[in-house]
């Protein structure tokens, strides 16, 4: 079988968990399973819904139903370290082709946990397995790591405008 | 209904289709209606694949089964023109709520049609019609004139160390 790569999708910019869902849409849309999992997010996003739609493609989320604001509780460090648990058993399992692991880099920014656990399991998976990346501040350490990096950077964005998130755009 | 905006996906990395199709998946999650054109690009996709899963969703290419080498000719320009003509018309009827203009950047640039073309559509397009355009190099009139631009930038690629694109990623 065909080596895995990792992506890492980064930046101040829109399109980063856009990106890793279309890369999921187009991997099951070519006969590979994909887990993907969401860090730090636990709110009810549009996107979950494509399981339905979509086979081989499982979602989960590891994050509570509201972003950290100071700083990170212990609720939100729990949740995350099990969340890595169970990626690095997926990774290491290597039933899925593509695993995603977005706002993976909030994660390790909160120290939630760190970047060396996170290299541990990307080491650890087997070798086949692609894995995906995203989010702001991604470590030197994951950048150095990573075999493809595109950052996502902002050049205009309407939220300056006043523009809120809007239910199917960004959410 | 409120009123929809011009989102731009433009530079040198990774990123661009795909985040446009995660967002057309994200919509059409959201009940909503999406046309994805492709321009320049008449090849057999993964992604193409998606409508037979996904609701309200139609994706057409308005491209030839190979990339343009040197000079486009007749054909790529006779493509491309009808292209715009049904994307134009897309538009303005207003009956699906997002319309994906894949590589639409790619076509100006080869002169297919004009930036000013582009930017008739898109003003005379029904005022909820959220719009996604892609592609590098895209025209600083087309910049100027978006909502929302995010620079897909490559901070390192795969390609480099000769890994080809690849089946259910890439293409």
């Amino acid at each position: 079988m065909d080596k895995g790569y990792v992506h890492v999708y980064t930046g101040n910019g829109k399109g980063k968990t856009t990106a890793a869902l279309g890369l999921a849409v187009r991997a099951v849309c070519a006969g590979k399973k994909v887990y993907f999992a969401q860090f730090i997010k636990g709110m009810e996003y549009s996107e979950l819904k494509c399981v339905n739609y979509l086979p081989n493609l499982e979602i989960h989320q590891f994050g509570r139903d509201c972003f950290i604001v100071n700083e990170p509780t212990q609720k939100d460090i729990d949740i995350a370290k099990e969340g890595l648990e169970v990626c690095a058993q997926v990774l290491a399992e290597g039933k899925y082709d593509l695993v995603v692991l977005d706002e993976l880099n909030i994660a390790t920014l909160y120290k939630l946990f760190t970047v060396e656990e996170v290299l541990e399991i990307l080491d650890n998976r087997a070798p086949h397995v692609e894995v995906v990346v995203t989010g702001r501040y991604a470590s030197p350490r994951l950048i150095e790591y990573a075999d493809l990096v595109t950052e996502m950077k902002e050049v205009k964005h309407y939220y300056q405008k006043g523009v809120p998130a809007r239910e199917g755009i960004e959410r």
